[in-house]
């Protein structure tokens, strides 16, 4: 954990990423349901709305699209990740060497953690070169911690999500992206867990507007300090207006009723 | 993915890659019909057609034969291969860097990717090595994407080949080089998933003029920009009918028929 | 083994880490029975202590309350750890170079060997290179030396924990950190296979105040020449207390009886 | 592929190694017919021979007898071997780098792929390694091209040679050695599909001198570049006699007959 | 295997090496008949005896205790090794670098090679990293050459000894410590499969002086070089008394009846 208030992943030292990687963990089948959510522009566009602090995405799309919203948008270049075309033990291969993330515009990195895995000796090992890394270029450092693999039966039961962002501030992460608990008690515990690192919310998949704004509301209020967001944002026609609405609730903190209605 | 309109690869954004790796994915096996295209001199020639973007090939193909045509040819260093000799899941060993690919004369390079393969991530890490490299000399990447291994049951469906050219995109491929999907709408669905990479169809094994310039149409009209294509050049008699074929289809964008009249 | 009397991790040649890296291999169920406990902070504050000779952290806990500390503790980086949410053969990741202890601000570096674990040669191989690097830096290194793995029916075996403190020394350790083997004799016994190494007991699980008291007694009077203690210190309501008591013991020798009254 | 007929690998255009690596690769039970044969000096001596153009050795046996023996013969180091005390899928162990190889005096360097074995990749990639290092010094190299492993049935199968000898080709080695096939026609197939590469003869176990000769003559007359030999000379109680009919039938192109008479 | 006729580990070409590794390699169990041989110092102090070419140990004990001694015995580090807690196919962790070695005052390194085991291509490429930095160095390579593990039935079998020695020559060791194979005979063939690497008797488990010495003896006529030994040096009560005996037998070539006498 380094001070990451003055960075631009942050606002007002709250923070909401928008995530964009799905292409490459899910593949075409996350945009069946809105075909233009298929294209990454769309996403970056969204990403220009002031409520976004980052757009994470793999190298690719970033090489490809970011250079066109540069200056509307902060880029988070999330480094690992892998296909569910595969099956076996939770792994994630690391797509991309901080320093060329540095070099194409990242302003800071993610990393997902497989804690539980049988991976999870190697992918610490590389989380460690990468964080080092990370400092030498003074980059803020978000870990995707989500505990899975053999010996994990539950994966959002409140204390593996607590054991998970109690992983992201014992191994050096400046945000930790967890799972939402289910309840408030359950992310104040995963909030205390993480001391001085920030905790976020994981999206998830697409629920209502109401159902999805009030897991977030119960994030802030338990202490978390935001979101890493995908298909709750770019699955809806407008990501305009629940941009807005989550703008209120996580910046604002203002009721979920008031940022429906506005 | 990078600007690669200005390379050699393509032509009025367009690109025909002659591919001849087959020597060592195949053997010898792939020359028995014709035994004078054993020759790689004679695929070199063929390169020289004006339809041809650029000649793929291994390194000691490049070593031997390409001193003698860098004038007349473009050559793409096909970066890793294996023999068809064992068995297993789909790997691939890297048999040339990109730092002695650029030394022999190699203007871009090649990778083959078998996502879905128990290797993918350890591929996929390597990928990023020589993606990385590669932009440190203003190589295009040119990504064989061929989902194939454990959990792979039809690596010719349409959602597969989308998946395919998307991890290319993600991953971030210049081009990629991805089977026919059997239809039109099936390659119009792996373009729109590739963004802005560049979609090419790998040519697969030989089949009669007409069938395969109607495959090559429907990739054209799809959106595709072009062919990466072996067998159906080098098996033919004479590789010069099929390349002006070609050339019509895809450059000047005419119909099967015009194509097979002239 | 080199010279260390002159260094922070030594106080007249004797030795106390508090050790807080439990968050990292156990989770949040250390810190279950005392809430407050999970807050590096309140650990931090105990080991002012003057009986605390250095707190041993992960590197995200130092790097996050560290700075806050570093004029009145002594930091050591234990440079490897895993948690305890995967089974398997005993394993631990290296989590932070040695490199970087150093600049953060470490005087002195930890690592875990599970001599007998099927990883035991690549845990030694990890090993040798932390030494060496701490070796370039004047750092002391601190092995928690713990048999365990298959093969290994019972770690607290006498004969076990003098392997275990024979392997510090041969292996170049400063400090070997052992389970307490039940007996004076059994210390006596490791204390005489360390040679030049000092051997320290590993606190364990929290007991009585007499009770944990007594077995540091049989360490020191066994010849060993400290503790490394976690939980039976920030377990505790007060851990000043308890660290009044130990104080006494190791480096005024009194009695127990003399340590519990004061 | 790069030019070698100006290094002293060959002789007008053709190569006959001496190999002597058989106390690695099969102990010394090769001796025991010839005990003197163990002596690596007297193979040495044979390699002084005019018709010899270099001795293959490892690194041990270069480092030792070299020294007495480099004005009159020139070394191929061969780089990678193990010994048949174990047993499982074939692989080799790089026993020496090119850089090492190149400093005590090694003008060409030699390596074993076993195509076809689980460990084919893995050994590729090391070979990749070293004919970039061998380019880097303009060190002309050999690949021992010896399909073997699961899969492969019949390692002297006609096509399964010409895959061996195509892989050399594609691989970038500048000769490659290979089985005999047991007929010229099978030879031929070899030598058209190594394109540019060199094909020699494997020797293989000691026969009599007729059937011995008359499988080189079937080589050369197929186009083949020569012969690497071990057991067929050095078994011998007089290695200058064979070596002498050798000269004829590969140098001089003489019938067995005339190679016999002398 | 170069000139080391003029290092300190020769004495007239001869080669007494004290080991004393045990500690790592077997545990405590080794000193329990004499409890004060756990002491690195006795051992270091009989290490002073003309007789003793060098001392043996790994670099912990070596970082410890050589030091007291280094104006009057010459140091061989033993760069791997392992406990024998775990099971499984034979391997040693690599626990020192040359680079380190050299640092603390070794004048030549010895590596442990379990040919046959199932981890000989692994060991046996680590070996290739040693020996030449050793050769950068100019530091004596001393390979503990001892076939174990799968496929290995008898590991004292006179075949299996030759393959041992060979196995040093081949891979470039200039001293080979290989298990007495029952018999002069036996060694004078573990001495010709060396060629020029000298050949030294591992001296084994405790056993009686006359037998011990005999065995030394025979080793001698047969052309070997020395021994290296440990037990039957430290586990005597006086150590003295045999190092007089092994310097009349080794350097003196006296009969065992004149050694036991004086």
């Amino acid at each position: 954990m380094i001070p990451i208030d003055e960075t631009p992943l942050t606002r007002d030292g709250k923070v909401l990423i928008l995530a964009y990687d799905h292409g490459l963990e899910h593949g075409p089948a996350d945009f069946t349901g809105l075909p233009e959510s298929a294209d990454p522009a769309r996403t970056f566009e969204a990403a220009t709305h002031p409520a976004v602090t980052s757009i994470a995405v793999q190298k690719g799309v970033a090489e490809a699209y970011y250079p066109s919203y540069e200056d509307d948008t902060d880029l988070l270049l999330k480094l690992n990740g892998t296909s569910n075309l595969w099956m076996g033990e939770p792994d994630s291969s690391v797509n991309c060497s901080v320093e060329y993330a540095h070099e194409i515009g990242a302003s800071s990195v993610g990393f997902t953690l497989y804690g539980g895995s049988n991976h999870e000796v190697e992918m610490t090992e590389e989380f460690r070169e990468i964080q080092e890394d990370a400092r030498a270029h003074d980059m803020p450092v978000v870990m995707w911690s989500y505990p899975r693999g053999q010996g994990l039966k539950n994966d959002t039961k409140s204390d593996v999500i607590a054991y998970a962002s109690r992983l992201a501030l014992e191994l050096g992460a400046d945000v930790a992206k967890v799972k939402y608990p289910g309840s408030k008690a359950g992310m104040e515990h995963a909030v205390q867990m993480a001391g001085k690192t920030k905790v976020v919310m994981s999206g998830g998949s697409k629920t209502s507007d109401r159902e999805f704004l009030e897991s977030v509301k119960a994030v802030i209020d338990a202490g978390g300090k935001g979101l890493a967001v995908g298909r709750n944002v770019w699955q809806r026609e407008n990501p305009t207006q629940i941009l807005d609405a989550l703008e209120k609730v996580i910046f604002e903190e203002t009721t979920v009723d008031a940022a429906l209605e506005a």
